[in-house]
């Protein structure tokens, strides 16, 4: 399935950008990777989590899409499923809802 | 076009996000919005820009995907078209580079 970032989309987006030591970023994305195959990608209303790393090595952004707010809050009050989140929460991490506001593209 | 993120896409990914205060979120997403439809969309080698906006109103961040880091940068060395950016340089800002290091979705 082809992640997409439409405008006129109602779903819920939430970034979450990581700052990290560059010499963890490596254990950081293996362990969101393991969160989110393991727990987060079968929980109901989740679409995709696409995680990107900077080039420079010390950002870590997982860029998600719920099909609901409510799905994606239903998600993270469950305490069962946040304890697997292992060393995750260590690490400074900005996560908010957003929107998209406009896109442009080459040809339109 | 519909913009897709896809993990083995040799495309260039710039995130740009922008600290702004709530009062002057949309004014900002306005000079983005007019900077791009008239300098960045008619540049070599520019795929997309989507602008995004924390529902909370303080972040703003640019998803910006180039054919090349060399298009990417060609554009960022322009004097002439970056002297066009307006209030855009007013706000604190962090722009850098991506790549995807994995992608999941609720079906694969």
């Amino acid at each position: 399935m082809a992640v997409t970032m439409l405008p006129d989309a109602d779903t819920f987006i939430v970034l979450v950008s990581f700052t990290v030591p560059a010499e963890r970023r490596d254990e950081l994305v293996q362990t969101i990777r393991t969160f989110v195959e393991e727990e987060v990608r079968h929980r109901p209303g989740f679409v995709s989590s696409t995680v990107h790393t900077s080039q420079d090595g010390t950002r870590v952004i997982n860029y998600a899409q719920w099909e609901s707010r409510e799905a994606f809050e239903a998600f993270q009050s469950d305490a069962d499923a946040m304890s697997r989140r292992g060393v995750i929460t260590e690490f400074q991490r900005d996560g908010r809802p957003y929107t998209i506001a406009f896109q442009a593209t080459a040809t339109a």
